[in-house]
Order: structure tokens, then sequence, then C-alpha cells
């Protein structure tokens, strides 16, 4: 059995800092196992989901800018959780918003942490197959082109940094492992 | 030529709400491409750095507490930037602190965002090989366990959420990409 709780930080006090639209901030004192205490920053996030839409021999992908890195960005289709969505739910929701596909193929590769030393944000990671085509409705504050590349193209994007997030870089990896092994 | 400004968010005003010892917080207000206005939480980090160290056919990994998950984890050797710090040289430091293994025989992966929607986050992936015996000193108020495990390993602690954060996973698959292909 696995020890979730080795070398636990146990929680003395927490200080909330800030509640946003979409990410909080809280400041938590907290004791370390030698008895010393430090303190952790902690951003809280409501969770996104992420889909890698597969057509044929391509991927299905979104432009979009990215404030926090002040450049556009290419990355798989993504969104956050609303409140008490189901993620597989809102995995279909954020593809067919952003590129218009809809699928009854859909299934989870993983769920991962995407900065576990600050942040408690989850993506939901779906591959989704048999896509079928319907209309793209983005939110109206959502900027974005949608594109189907190749395996090869985007390992040619990723060279060029126009691909540079975890979750796109990890859905080529798994793209591409899947074409050699059959397997994600 | 890639347009890196498409659909732009030019700031208007930006609001320092936290500056911390580790990331800092801003809310921006920004003109979208439709002239419309939003604000923008962002998380400020100052990069970190990330090492796949490979020994024979086994991956060094350290367990540690992730306060923000509220478990313990097992991960790739990883740690913050130090001010002014070159990203090889801080891989190579949190290498020896978190493992104790040295090495000549490293190289980038690649450098990815871990949260382009609210983090500027930029984590720098290192492979390490040739590896060699030194000794672990780890920071005072770091403590971990450290285990060499092999890929087989690496996907069951996939599977029972032990590994669960972007870098490792993404690690575990370009480990299994660089046996399938002979690179990474």
């Amino acid at each position: 059995m696995t020890d979730l709780k080795k070398f636990e930080e146990v929680t003395i006090s927490s200080e909330k800092i800030f509640q946003g639209k979409i990410i909080s901030l809280q400041v938590d004192q907290v004791r370390l196992p030698n008895g010393s205490v430090a303190s952790r920053e902690i951003v809280k996030h409501p969770g996104a989901v992420a889909v890698i839409p597969l057509l044929g021999d391509k991927m299905i992908v979104v432009e979009q800018y990215r404030k926090p890195l002040e450049r556009s960005q290419v990355e798989i289709p993504a969104g956050k959780l609303d409140s008490g969505e189901e993620p597989l739910k809102a995995a279909l929701r954020e593809l067919e918003e952003e590129t218009g596909y809809r699928t009854e193929q859909i299934r989870l590769v993983s769920s991962f942490s995407t900065s576990p030393g600050f942040a408690d944000e989850i993506i939901h990671l779906y591959l989704a197959e048999e896509l079928v085509k319907g209309t793209a409705n983005p939110d109206e504050d959502e900027f974005l082109d949608c594109e189907a590349i190749t395996l090869e193209q985007a390992q040619q994007y990723i060279q060029e940094g126009r691909i540079s997030d975890a979750k796109t870089i990890m859905a080529v990896y798994a793209w591409q492992l899947y074409r050699l092994t059959g397997r994600i």
C-alpha cells in the first residue's frame, strides 16, 4: 500500500489572499516532518479538460493568444471545468465549442497535475476518434483558429515553439506512441 | 513566418495582487481583438528545470509531499531556477542535490509552459545519461526519497496515481519513445 501521507506537511494556518474569477490564492503555514515551519503559496484552480482529437492521420489543434506568455500558441482543445461539471461532458463540450467536432468515441488517457509545486490544477486528458463535423461555437471572449496537422507538423511546431505547453507536447508524444504501439 | 501576436490581448492596466517567495500574482485588464475588455489573472513564476535521469534500464525518481495536492508524489528530479541561474546549471544542481548523481551527458529535450492559461511558468526538461554516483544533498526544508524504477514500474505508478504530474508523465512517454525509436 502506498503511503500518500509520507513526509506530510500539516497545515498550521491558511490565509486567503485572493479570490478571482478563475483562480484563487492562499498562503499556508505548514509543519515539516522535522518540526520546523514553512510557508506554502498555493493557487487553487477548478480543474480542466483537454482532448487529443484524431482525424485520420491528423490531429485537430487550436491557436489562441496566451496572455501569461504574451504570445499566441497552438494547443490541443482544452478548457476549464464548469462548476460541478463531469470531466467527460466538459471534454465533449470544449471539443465541439472550439473545433466544431463531435464524437462518441472518447476515452480518458490520464488525469495529471500541471504544477504540483504551487497549484492544484488537474487536467483530464482524453483521446477522441471517429470525429463528426458539427459547428464550432467558441465563447464570446474566445478568439481562436482551428487547424488539422500531421504528426510531422506537430513535431515541427514543437521545434519552432508554436507548440510549447505541457499538455500539447504530452499529446504529441501520446499520439506518436499510439501510432507505434497501438496503445496509449 | 509565424504571427506570435495573432489575437493579441493588449494590456490596458495591471494590478499587482501578491508578491510571495516563489510566485507573484497580478490581474491585467486587456483589450480583446473585438475591442471589448476582459481581465486576466496571471501567476508569475521564476521558471524551473526537470531532469530525466536514466541509469541502465531504470530512471531515477524522487518521492516528496506536494502540499497543493495534499499527498506525496513520485516525480522526476526538478526545482526552481535560482535568480539569474542558467537552466543547464540548475538541472545539474538539482540532479545532484536530490539524487546524488552527476553527469556530463545531459541535453535539453524541451522547454514547455505548464499552465499557459494562468501562469508563465516554463520548465526546461533535460535528459541525463552516464550517471556517476556522488552524494545527495537536499535543501534543508526538502524531504524526499530517491528510487530507481523500470519503465514498467513507471507505467504502473501512473496507473496507481503515484506519478500524476505533467512533467513526469511526459518524461515517461519520452523515455518510452527513446527506447522505441532511439530519439527524443
